[in-house]
């Protein structure tokens, strides 16, 4: 069927190729999904793409769980760059987290960020970059630069493998992803 | 202080040293946390260390969120294997999960683990070694076990970076963690 030909979404990363699963969300029409769990040939290519983009200057990178954390992990490895993380879930082990709520997000449903304190000690007085694996509306991206600003360090950017809508936010990426992909008829 | 001293908790992987973080669980004392999260460097390390400890005849590892998720990318990365990834949420994008009790536990909470249909496909007829950063009672490691053999594929070892406590799984480790470490009196 053409229809399904016309449907697919490829991405081509570092000479890494893959066709992206098309999820169903609602009645609204089928959204393209970037998995980089499970995948470490695409992870390590993203990140050999992204190296270069990595903005002069940058001390620290800030991500958040789950799907660019081996991502993140890839390219701390490959900058030398230390990296931190922040949870969707307070762990037990937590000290003096800092909290940060994101608002919004696609479905509209609110979701709560935690830091672990000596984490965001390490993001004192640093220049970060705050990396994740797609950034659509930029809410998430906007809610890391707050964790930044509450640590006591400086927003030095915006870097996502995928940009999958339009953010305000002045975001370096590699690729364009479709928001929505419309069902065949 | 020398129970200052005598309470370090130390590790070496590798050459990659670090002392651990001490958490206090409940009224019981300190147990000795391991962060591969945000440290490159020592999930690498302890990836290499792993390599050739994966047993002969391996064709996929199946880890679980979220501490061992860099350690089992880089041990996909470096082995060429494949793996997969359960979850402890459900995903809105899962298409037939499996879903698998994790019983018990430390703390006595039940635990749920989703594995994406698509996933658990991929382990169908495979040789699949289960990778965790920890092991203590080993239930978690059972519970993925039981994931592999409801995929269709067979459990074919268990990996761990550390030890830390009994287990009556035949498991394969780095080293060994104490369980508790006592508060200084």
């Amino acid at each position: 069927m053409t229809s399904a030909k016309k449907d697919n979404v490829e991405i081509s990363v570092g000479g890494v190729t893959r066709q992206l699963t098309l999820v169903p969300v609602g009645q609204m029409g089928l959204v393209p999904l970037v998995e980089f769990l499970g995948d470490s040939q695409l992870t390590k290519a993203a990140a050999q793409a992204m190296l270069p983009l990595i903005p002069e200057g940058t001390e620290a990178l800030l991500t958040v769980v789950t799907n660019a954390l081996p991502l993140a992990h890839e390219l701390s490895d490959l900058s030398g760059l230390p990296y931190e993380v922040a949870r969707k879930k307070r762990r037990t082990y937590m000290q003096r987290p800092l909290i940060q709520e994101v608002p919004g997000l696609t479905l509209g449903v609110s979701e709560t960020l935690w830091l672990d304190g000596p984490h965001a000690e390490r993001l004192s007085g640093k220049k970060v970059l705050i990396v994740q694996d797609v950034i659509a509306s930029g809410a998430m991206a906007a809610a890391l630069a707050r964790l930044v600003e509450r640590s006591g360090g400086t927003v030095h950017g915006y870097l996502a493998a995928f940009k999958q809508g339009d953010t305000a936010l002045p975001i370096i990426y590699l690729q364009e992803l479709p928001k929505w992909v419309s069902p065949p008829a």
